[in-house]
């Protein structure tokens, strides 16, 4: 029997996997002290988010059908990066891949739980600055639009609720905020 | 088949399902036109947050065990709202069960898809002011811990990474933009 915090964890059973996914099913004591039961999502990777932002104010956004919730999605570059390689080097290999594009400095932002309810998803967001442009390399299954905009327009589509990605929404206000503050400045 | 956007999907079997979500398999062609899976998790609920602000600038955070990431979480009252009520009333029953505040103003801020490469769950958060107070009526199965605090304390935790509950961050990095360029003010 594991004891998490005021919960008990009686037994542990996998019930469903893919390459990205595990689904558990856990029988617990909860904290009154009452039988009950806890499905676990499990995340195998990291999300990884970044906010490239160039000395003139412009950042990039991509866009893409999200399969889960059937609707077309506009979004910081965004992937997964495995748990032993350091989180900013996959959220480097991402923003190449996604939208060829390198960045010389590297500044984490914001970690989140996304759903912590129901899942273990955990995402690190960077700012990268310091821009260079290559030829973009996506995965093979994406089908990603790649849009430049002013990061004051991104901004405005995150207020007007028109971009409704958390980790989009987080980092966009996250930034505002920064720039806001003087903590954060458009640079070479 | 179904399609969806650019992908189609083939089969779709539920292979796991709690009274709160439900994960499916689905044998898709990607949009590249490979073969492939994707694994689904369906949240029979809406998620709803509550950002409550009195006149004096105070917010009220909810602490508790969060069994996913075996973690201690502060965060904004949130929790589960049926999809065929309204999600203002399921934020109403929320704040009062979790808190004991009754709120005269309620006004949507910000929805979110929180993890869209995965999952269809979605967010819908409030501010709500003109507050009366009573006794909570929390859930047999929680144990929660209120805390009553300065909403720019709040804020300061946020900006610190102290708080790493998604709703909670985009909520608390949206007032804070709602109340400085004037769209939000502490009223009564």
């Amino acid at each position: 029997m594991e004891e998490r915090g005021p919960w008990k964890t009686l037994k542990v059973e996998e019930r469903y996997a893919t390459p990205w996914i595990s689904v558990s099913h856990h029988d617990v004591i909860d904290p009154s002290g009452a039988p009950g039961i806890y499905g676990v999502v499990h995340f195998r990777n990291l999300a990884v988010g970044i906010v490239p932002l160039d000395e003139a104010g412009n950042t990039w956004i991509v866009g893409q059908y999200r399969y889960p919730i059937k609707e077309y999605s506009w979004e910081i570059p965004e992937g997964g990066g495995k748990r032993h390689v350091p989180a900013v080097e996959s959220a480097q290999r991402e923003l190449r891949e996604e939208t060829g594009i390198e960045a010389a400095n590297w500044t984490e932002i914001l970690r989140m739980h996304l759903s912590n309810s129901a899942s273990d998803e955990e995402a690190i967001i960077y700012v990268a600055s310091g821009l260079s442009f290559h030829a973009p390399e996506p995965d093979q299954n994406e089908e990603l639009v790649i849009r430049k905009l002013p990061f004051a327009e991104l901004y405005g589509m995150v207020m007007r609720g028109e971009v409704r990605d958390s980790l989009t929404v987080a980092a966009v206000l996250k930034v505002q905020l920064m720039l806001t503050d003087g903590g954060l400045s458009f640079q070479k």
